[in-house]
């Protein structure tokens, strides 16, 4: 990937001498953006632009080309990239549109060009993108015009969509951040987000990376990036709702994955999601900060309301405000004008006037071992002491590089001071209230307290993974969707997981024989592929106490699946003790689109239905993650024990759902499984499934 | 309160010859802001200051005088406000700190002023404050330093800290929105946020109002006020936090509301809570557009990756995105130049370059029936077609004027151009983003669609006060904090809320004929007040089914009150008959220090306890409030009927918290009560209370 933002020269593929040919954009960046590289123009018109020849055919420029830039009609691709092979150009960024985002019936003109890439061994990025910048080398292909009024910063950018990176350029350059690569990959045909992840994560220039997605390639490969980086990963995933999903397709061609999932897959791999400019910057800005290693808090105010809403906004992120020690709090005192405030923790300095004692105070704290970093606000009107602030946004500045710890340093002033500060210092994050800084502060705590359980910590158990196949193979014989009941049992024992005494029975006879060697009290339920929602339609038969009960069940079940699947022969019913006490959980899984498979559980009933209570993990979860499933919803606190309730089995519950993964991960064509209810019983004393669903493949 | 805003003549207190003077500042900014009122000075060393004598004490001013500014040492306020009073002068502005903000100690600082003003009728504002400004008469007497960038507009500011209220001001002039009325209100010694938005409500120059509190003076009048303003309300509540408690107190002296409550009064009257600098300005926005009067929304873009963004922030405020009649896309894509993208809702116009057919879309868009409002998201970069979009922003602001439906405008450009756009057009709002946008119109939906019930709606059922009076006195004598369960139970059943069959025994016998009388099974529960949660002791005993088990049950419960209250004589207890079925709800009712009585409810046990699923209003609630509670609240649904459970009697269940309104808002001396849990059974078959405590006041 390094090729295509260090080429040594470039060559810009559909320029012509019309005044509305946008490829004239590219030319015009590499000049503006002080591209030191060769530059060579194609066009089939010929001619000449901004002092470089206009050759007719990429075959015609004389010299060697490291990466080409091209801007032609889409139907023309396939032969350009040809060309480029016999040219021996290796890099090509393709930003022409009009490809599988106007539709399927384009996937062939697609095919075409990755053919001919392939062929020649040529990576490409595009189609239909803006292309690459590298702000250290001036490398500057964008057709959509920018001037570079750009700083050069850690910050490194991959947007799917042109337009939206774009105006994250503009806007970085608006706050005085700056960047050091940017890509936008469009239909990512050939190079996707993780091929440049992967390639940024060892960029020496970039210390943090900001993806714009509205569909993510390789969800799995984007966390196993994600896990090993030390650097900050923000994603702004977009096209997560049914309005935006149309749109989408046909602006970038993309699916998405289920918004769920990928908060899910964010909170595991450490990656930061951001919903929107404002936020990306508030969390570009925390990581523009020397690193927050801790929530203790020093809060320092040049206005008492200031101070007020900074303790707000400290208690809502989590922080601890640290009191100062007695003798600090004399020495400020000391220095007060009119005596008319009183010092804690926030501090409110209204009444200081001494900027030499501001800084001498803002140094001290962040030297204090049991400070971790500081939000400073620092007000003034622009009319009085106007030097004396802005050196104090300086000195403060320079204070926290020197102590390694951040201080969000919130300058409350004028619109002119305001842009003046932020023109003083580049790349140094000012914020305008208590709320943003103290958000920033919590972003980069959050990142750097993080604490990841990769995919490899996964333990794996001894399981019977031959016997799961015998049973869907079988299923796929009869093409079957969904397995039956006593299937989806056999299936948890084979993976060490047990269910509650049940047995098959065909006639009201054999029924009543079973019962009687499970032990009344007894549920009985249908079986077969007609009853998805076995209670729903009455297939399930609770608390059977007699012999008689148990007959009159079966003859009412037998009379429901002769109706709802006629002709089937005489009816199978499933017989199950029942199991008194315990927590009722549940613990599913499914495949993801974009993630692949996923587990998910909570407490059963009202609280998945109503409360949405649920959590989310991409398989395989190790146990670390799978105690953290159980710790992290709110129905949690019920099983380890409220009331006087003694504390549920949460290591057998824990075990049971790194077995689901396990089974979700080995078998790809299991599309969802849902074990509901899982009794847990008291710690000791294990779990048991009491139903089960599962649904495969068509064809695997 | 007019007065304070329109004097025909200013003196400013406490100006002197030193250049440190803070009061000069009052002086500069009638100057600054052109007041054309006759403006005095007075300090008691003389002199002269900008051109005006420095008369040495107020009874030296030759004229009559309409308005102080005062800006001198706490201490000698007293005097002031009695020469003030000799003076004539009827509005004072205390801009000098050193009261109670400081501590107690200078409460009878405080009470002197408050009797001078009240001896001559001067009403005034502050102290602690920066006092006042009028932009449209050029009154500002802040002694804290601004310039005059303001535009004049319709909103106007109450602030409770000079310095937030200070930036916000600055922060409106970088917004390039205007003001109309701005207040620093301070300790609200004599005027308060109350008075001022009367007023404010009233006067014709302001159609929006911000509120910036540390503490609320008087929430029920407030909440009188809001109900009957047509004008928008945004109140910024700060100081809710344990840490900004402290910080708050010594700053403006402030005790704070319970959060939650302050929450509940702002749906209940319509006030628009913000929590911080940036959301007020979002709201600011919302209220500077046409009204958005429903949820069909429009969207139209420059940019696709833009119109995805947009159109996940339209689902996420509750937009619906109605489609485009065909007809109209078809002329829309006759316009296009590639022909490369698709046409729908979201539209993306990255292929339209004629800025005549843009316009086009959004004047027929928003000429339609069926659409309330639209987004519209312009890109440009200030390089290519920038005087086009500029004239594309102007026209799109007019034409949303003059179809008084809001367009919210995304300018998507460099800082250069942002700002051109912003000095263009004062008072107009544009967004840099369409989750912005999309907020902003869902704010301007919500205030235009909000349903309020009035206190005066709640409905007064007939009930026995005079017998909850008699309880509460006995009470009162005994000097119990808490009531027993009997005693609760009898007050329920004075204001027509029904318990469980219950008796009172003393000893074991009399309990044995009692539980035969109520009949099994019987639940036994100690009474007395050293037993304020009477489970967590096991002083509550269910489901005994037996005369042996009662007399046991008995035994051990007259043990445990010995054990807590020992020599109190002969344990009584209460028996009451087992209700079976019914949904577990609570409703409680508390007395709240801002806004007096408050009503809660929520289903009980691990429905509040874990998931806090509650709902809270200040009473008193009418029916449409209180049906809103449960259908507010997610455990509500539980109440419709869910699985297939028939729906529970809402009807009664509204009124028996109707009824708890009542109760708590007839006996202020009832600090907390809590009916937990109160059965409520099939829908036409009403609610029984099977426990209740009461929290009484130790003098009423």
């Amino acid at each position: 990937m390094k090729q295509f933002f260090y080429p040594k020269s470039v060559a810009v593929v559909g320029v012509s001498a019309s005044p509305t040919n946008l490829a004239r954009a590219i030319v015009y960046h590499l000049e503006e953006f002080n591209y030191t590289g060769k530059v060579y123009l194609v066009g089939p018109r010929g001619g000449s632009y901004m002092g470089h020849k206009i050759y007719p055919t990429i075959l015609d420029i004389p010299d060697p080309v490291d990466l080409a830039a091209v801007l032609t009609p889409a139907v023309t691709l396939p032969e350009i990239m040809e060309s480029c092979g016999q040219k021996g150009i290796k890099r090509v960024v393709i930003e022409s549109a009009g490809f599988s985002e106007l539709g399927d019936e384009r996937k062939g003109l697609e095919e075409q060009v990755i053919a001919a890439a392939r062929k020649h061994s040529i990576r490409f990025i595009g189609p239909n993108c803006i292309g690459v910048i590298n702000k250290e080398t001036g490398l500057a292909v964008p057709f959509m015009p920018f001037r570079d009024n750009f700083h050069l910063g850690p910050l490194s950018i991959i947007s799917q969509s042109g337009g939206v990176g774009g105006a994250m350029l503009n806007t970085l350059a608006g706050e005085h951040l700056g960047f050091n690569k940017f890509a936008s990959i469009g239909n990512k045909l050939d190079t996707d987000e993780n091929d440049l992840l992967e390639y940024l994560l060892e960029d020496p220039g970039t210390e943090a990376i900001f993806l714009y997605l509205e569909g993510i390639a390789n969800g799995r490969r984007l966390m196993e990036l994600a896990f090993r980086s030390s650097k900050p990963i923000l994603l702004h995933n977009s096209n997560t709702s049914e309005a935006s999903t149309h749109i989408a397709r046909s602006h970038s061609g993309s699916l998405s994955a289920a918004e769920e999932v990928v908060d899910a897959a964010c909170h595991q791999c450490g990656i930061q999601r951001v919903r929107d400019t404002c936020s990306t910057i508030r969390a570009i800005k925390a990581h523009s900060l020397p690193p927050m290693r801790g929530s203790r808090l020093a809060v320092v105010s040049r206005s008492g309301g200031h101070a007020v809403i900074a303790a707000d906004a400290a208690a809502k992120y989590g922080f601890i405000l640290q009191p100062f020690p007695e003798d600090f709090l004399r020495m400020v005192e000391k220095h007060l004008r009119a005596g008319v405030i009183r010092l804690g923790n926030p501090m409110d300095l209204g009444d200081l006037f001494d900027f030499e004692v501001f800084r001498q105070i803002v140094s001290d704290t962040l030297a204090r071992g049991d400070i971790d970093g500081m939000l400073v606000v620092v007000n003034y009107n622009g009319i009085f002491f106007e030097d004396d602030s802005r050196s104090l946004v300086s000195s403060i500045k320079e204070t926290s590089i020197q102590a390694q710890k951040p201080v969000a340093l919130c300058v409350v002033t004028t619109e002119e001071e305001w842009r003046l500060n932020r023109l003083n210092h580049p790349n140094f994050p000012m914020f305008t209230e208590p709320e943003e800084a103290a958000q920033a502060l919590s972003i980069s705590r959050d990142f750097f307290s993080r604490r990841l359980t990769t995919f490899a910590e996964a333990e794996t158990f001894a399981v019977d993974k031959k016997g799961v196949e015998t049973i869907l193979a079988a299923a796929k014989d009869r093409k079957a969707r969904q397995l039956t009941t006593a299937e989806a049992f056999q299936i948890l024992s084979h993976y060490g997981i047990p269910s509650a005494d049940w047995a098959l029975a065909k006639g009201a006879t054999e029924a009543s024989s079973q019962a009687a060697s499970l032990g009344f009290p007894i549920a009985m339920k249908v079986m077969g592929e007609g009853f998805v929602h076995k209670s729903d339609v009455g297939g399930v038969l609770l608390d059977l106490k007699t012999d008689v009960e148990i007959r009159d069940a079966y003859e009412h079940l037998a009379n429901l699946i002769e109706k709802t699947e006629p002709g089937a022969g005489e009816s199978i019913v499933l017989l199950q003790e029942m199991v008194p006490g315990g927590h009722e959980v549940f613990v599913g899984a499914k495949q993801d689109p974009v993630f692949g498979p996923v587990v998910l559980s909570g407490l059963g009933g009202v609280y998945v239905e109503i409360f949405g209570d649920v959590a989310i993990r991409v398989a395989p979860v190790a146990a670390a993650e799978a105690h953290e499933m159980f710790a992290g919803i709110r129905g949690g606190k019920l099983l380890q024990g409220v009331r006087g309730q003694p504390p549920a089995d949460l290591d057998t519950l824990i075990q049971v759902t790194q077995r689901i993964s396990q089974l979700i991960c080995d078998f790809p064509q299991i599309l969802e499984l849902d074990v509901n209810p899982l009794k847990v019983f008291r710690a000791g004393q294990g779990c048991l499934a009491v139903d089960c669903r599962m649904i495969i493949a068509e064809d695997d």
